[in-house]
Formats: C-alpha cells, structure tokens, sequence
C-alpha cells in the first residue's frame, strides 16, 4: 500500500523523469549584414554567427536557447556543445537550472572560465531558462525578477566606417523609427574626427536625446581622457570601453580625470572579472551579455551583484533576450538595441516606441526563431 | 642597375617570401592514461588531449607546435585553428612571431582573451618558435633567455585517486628514479585526510626532498589556512591552489596567516590575469603554461613580470617543452615534471637526474613527436 509520503516521492521521480534531458541539437547559423559595420577594436564585421540550442526532455517539451558571435568561433562553440557538454547533460534534469550550470563550469573550467566556454554555457542555459519559464507558463521578465515589462532602450550604431553624412542619416531614419537614445563608435587614432562626429551627431538628435560614445578599447588613458575632455559639452550618458577592458587601473584614472561615467561588460566573461571591475575599475554601468557570460544564469549574477553595489547594469547584443532581463530588474538603465540584428529572425521583429521597448508576453524567452527565414544560412545542424 | 640598397630590399623580400606560411596542419589526439588520475578540481582524468600544429612555409621548412589538455575542449581547439587561425596566418611572414601574436589575439578578441583561443594561439605559437630557432641553428632554451641549460625540477603527481600505500610506493619510485622533489594532491571535504598524508610522504622523503602540497582550487580560505598550520612541520616549499584561481582577496588572506608560500598559475590565462593576482594575491609562485596562456610568447611574457616584481617562476604541464623555457630564466624555480607524459611520444622521453632536467641540445623546442606511436589515438587530422 502506497503511503502520501511514497506517493509524493513518486510524483517528484514522474516529473523529474519527465524533465529529463534526452537530446541536445545545435544548429551554427552565418548570417550575412546587409552592410559592412566597422568597429575601432574589432573591425569589419560582414556576417553574425549564431548557435542555436535545442535542449528536448523526455516529455517531449523543447526548450531553445542561443549565443552570438561577430563572425568567428562558430565552429569551435559548437564542438563545445556537441562533443563536451551534450554528453554532460544527457539524462540530466532540466529544471536544476542552477546545478547544470555549475556542472558545466566545474566540468569546463580547465578550459577557461570565460572564452568560448562562456558562449557554448550561454546557449544551453537560455534553453534551459526557456524551458523553465515555459513549464511555469511565464514570460521570462517575470520569472527573471518581475520589477516591469518595459525599459527605456537605445540604438547602437556599429559606424566607424560610414561617413560623416551617412552617420548623420542613419541617426535621422533611428529617431524617425522611435529611437531616443543613440551610441556611436570612437577610437580612432585620429580622436578630433571622433570629437567632431560627436558634436555633429548632438546637433542633430538635439539636446533631449541620450547620447554614448563607445571606443571599443582602443585607446590608451590619456587619448581617452583628452577625448572626454573635448566632448563635455556634448554630454554624453557613458563613455564605454575607452581602454583595454582588463585594465583597471587605466578605468580608474580616467574616472578620476573626466566627469562622464564609464561603462563596461561585453568583454568580461565571469562573475570573478565582474566583481574585480567593481572593486577597481570605478564603472558607471556594467553591460553584462547573456551570449557571453554563461547565459540567463551568468547575466542575473551580475545584475543582482552590481545592484549590492549601487550600480546601474545595462545590457551588450542580442535585445531580443536582453529586454526581459532589463525590464526584469529594478536597477536596470538602458538597453542596448544592437546593431546585428538577431530579432529579424524571430517572429518578433523588435520594437521601440518613444525609447522605449516592451518585453514578450509569452510564456518563455519569447525568443522564437524563425527557422525557415534562417535556412539558407545554416552551416552545421545536429 | 641594382643598388646595394636595391638588393638589401630584394634579399629581404626573398626571405620572407621563403618564410610565408603556405599551410597550417592540425592534428587531434587523445591519449589514453595508464590509469585514472583524480584531483581535487578536476576529478577523473582518463585521457590526455594533444593537438599538434604543423606550419608550413614557402621554402620547405615546417615548425611543430601544439598544445595539450585533460581531456576535454580538443575539437573546439581544432575547430579554431581549423576555421579562424589557419585563414588569418595565411601568407604572412612566419619570422614575425610577436607580430602574429598580435594579430590573433587582436582577431580572435571578442571569443575571450583566455579560455579556448590561448590554447588554439599556444599551438601555432610554438609551432613558430620551433621555426624560429631552426632558422637560427639554435636550440630553444638559447634562444628565450639562455641563462643555463639545466633546471631543477619536482615530480607533479595527480594522487588523489591512490591509497596511501600505493602513494607512498609511487613516491619511492619516482625517488629511485632520480627525482628530489615531490608535490601531492590535496583538497579533499575531510582535510585531515590530506595533513595526514602530507606527513607520510615526508617521512617517505627524507628531510632535504622538496615537497609541495596542490589543492587544485577546492577548499575555501579557512580551510585552506587550518591545513597550512597543521602540515606547518612538514615544511612545504608551495602551497598550490588552494582556493578559487581568481580570488585574489582570498590568496592574500592566506598568505597573511600562514607561512607557505602560495603558487598559481595553471589557471591563469592572459597577462592581464597575472599581472592582477601579482598586485592583488601575494604569490610567491607563478606558474604559466605555455600551453594555454598564448605558447612561448605569452609564457616568456609573464616569465619576465614576475622577475620584474622580484617573484619567481614556474611552470604548469608540458615539461618536455617548458624544460628549455625554465632553463632559460635567471629567476625560475623548479620545473614540474607532469604526470601527462607527453614525453614518451616523442623521440626524446624526459629524464630526470639526481633532481636535474636538462634541456634539449638541437635546433628548434626539441619537442619532436614520435608520429608512428601517436598514430593509434589520432581523432582528427588536417
Ligand atoms: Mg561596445
Ligand atoms: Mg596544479
């Protein structure tokens, strides 16, 4: 005769039978931009790569997650996926999000904390969240922290290649589309052409429109800080990754220097790199990536960290995900509306009104591919 | 009518014509271990990884470099150098190593400056290093530093899995055959285990062996110090590892309280990294590895920040190639002499004499793979 005890403990090893991993699909996408977008630290960019993640369990539910590159390293995120961590979480439970991802860290960290490892995590754990969110019936801003379902967002530009007439253009036809905010690219070895694309740009936006500069860490501390100092007037809301983002010291000195908050995230890929800016890099805003960092799991981390801190937490790439993350959390600043544009693929396209943009509703990431539209670009699936 | 001047130019350009990389080979292999070695961060190792790069130039010549791991990541290391490093070396002057260097770390930046991309770097690195000291008629410890040819060295068990009788027996044979150093695992949830057999081993050794104790990253700083105090007796020269890599607070809150010098390194990636933990974690030890910190170039890098900040180095792994690397330096401490033995598939298997390593004498690393006993644990070739 069953007991209610036994009958619970049955009910717990149903449920967690029925969560069980039982196969992980990857799929590496090699989108093409429809223009050559040029940054000062990384250069050209032509295409986007994006990994895709099915993660389906025993009861038939399919969970999908995914990362981003700027066009390399596909390939190897991949092998990670396929040959390392598949096998890793075969069998596992899904909804032991946090477990999995110390399993998959502990299991890795010969390999590096951050780096390709911190893609290939990212992947498996927005499936995981997906699944989550899905199991509860919730949109992810909810599950992920629930303070609202919009944030205030901005556009960022990838634009050290066009001209100065076609910047102004593009930053015309992004206002016109609902933008109130607008980051542009600096860090040329010439930084007076930079100074006067700032200026330019704030003539047209006007004096209400937020404004950034980023300088994709490819100045040293006195460029930055002779920069700074041209651009007061300009006003600008962060100066982000003036200088090598590893450098701590240099951040420092340049907060000491300019009045302008500083901003940086995208190029650090742990917790540990995160707590050690806040300790000595004197940030404004942290932009942790969920595409980078070890996914869903590896961004609230940060956020709820830099909260602890006083801190403002902004957001790198992929908009489609990050704008639940944003709205989630009561310390959030602007959302970046990155330039690879990843939500085209969706059957959400995203959307910005009056600067600002509205968190999907459904339950999960809200992040559903559009499978067919992304078909000619498949490189590798299964 | 050529000019001298013309036909300097002319010489110049028909060298490095020979020296263009016309071809970059890459070969996985797993290497199977003759038994299951255990630590305290990693758990079981069965297998050894080992990609080997073969770069080949326009005039014949071919320079062998490669990396290693525990078993782990060797896809997506190939993958890397297969899909990203291989196109961006094409055609460039293989002579210009920190050149290239630059350039892959610059190109490769955003997929992380450690993790899978300075493993992938490593094995071309010292691929173009083995070129290099060729083409000068050199043996490398010549050629990085050419302080000695020698170094003393410690044998590195992985032992966490062994008995203590079967501890002590694989002591006395790595005694008898030539060694008079020693570091054991530790770091297990009951800590006394470790003092308990850190005091064995001494009595083992005598008391002039060296003997270090390595807690691969598993205990936290109270444990870390309770340990420390009570082997205190045994006289340990380093303390490896005994907490988080990259929590530096914590290394230099054990550091304070006890009196055992600390090492790291294995996990510690790119300079920046070391440069930080020498600011922040008091250690008396670095230990790059040329294998995953960006090969020869990123290991000499670091060699000599540490003799800089009046610290001495070590090394991690790969003691067939860091052999020369340690020789080299006039502050270098002791060789480890790894339990992977990559040495035994190449022509020149280490040796080990009264607790002396002597470094290779011919032209190039002198790391030079016996491919025919390799060829049974190829996975992947080209
Ligand atoms: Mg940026
Ligand atoms: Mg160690």
């Amino acid at each position: 005769m069953q007991t209610p005890t036994d009958a619970a403990a049955d009910e717990i090893s149903r449920n967690s039978r029925a969560t069980q991993i039982v196969r992980i699909e990857n799929l590496l996408y090699r989108v093409p931009l429809r223009q050559v977008l040029v940054d000062a630290g990384h250069g050209d960019h032509t295409h986007f790569e994006l990994v895709i993640s099915k993660v389906h369990c025993a009861d038939g539910a399919c969970g999908v997650g995914y990362t981003y590159t700027g066009g390399k390293g596909g390939t190897a995120i991949r092998a990670l996926l396929r040959d390392e961590i598949a096998g890793l979480l075969h069998g596992a439970n899904s909804a032991d999000i946090a477990g999995l991802w110390k399993k998959m860290r502990q299991s890795l960290h010969y390999l590096g904390c951050g780096g390709v490892v911190g893609f290939a995590i990212s992947a498996v754990d927005v499936a995981l969240w997906d699944l989550h969110c899905r199991r509860l019936g919730q949109p992810l801003w909810r599950v992920a922290g629930g303070h609202a379902n919009t944030v205030p967002c901005y556009r960022g530009l990838i634009d050290l290649g066009f001209s100065e007439e076609q910047l102004v253009e593009v930053v015309a036809a992004e206002i016109a589309r609902g933008h109130t905010g607008i980051k542009l690219k600096v860090g040329r070895p010439d930084y007076q052409t930079d100074v006067r694309r700032v200026r330019r740009v704030r003539d047209v936006i006007g004096p209400a429109a937020v404004m950034m500069a980023d300088a994709n860490y490819s100045w040293d501390a006195s460029t930055a800080i002779a920069f700074a100092k041209e651009v007061a007037g300009a006003r600008l809301h962060w100066f982000e990754e003036p200088v090598d983002p590893h450098d701590f010291d240099s951040y420092a000195a340049i907060a000491q220097a300019v009045d302008i908050p500083l901003a940086s995230g995208e190029n650090l890929r742990t917790f540990a790199e995160f707590r050690e800016a806040i300790r000595h890099a004197r940030l404004g805003y942290l932009q942790p990536d969920a595409s980078n960092l070890g996914g869903i799991t590896g961004w609230l981390e940060v956020a709820r960290h830099a909260a602890l801190h006083g801190l403002k937490v902004a957001s790198h790439g992929m908009h489609e995900l990050h704008v639940s993350l944003m709205a989630a959390q009561p310390n959030a600043s602007l959302l970046e509306v990155h330039s690879f544009p990843i939500d085209e693929y969706t059957h959400r396209p995203f959307e910005v009104a009056n600067g600002i943009a509205t968190a999907p509703e459904v339950p999960g990431t809200g992040v559903e591919f559009d499978f067919a539209r992304l078909k000619p670009y498949l490189v590798h699936e299964g």
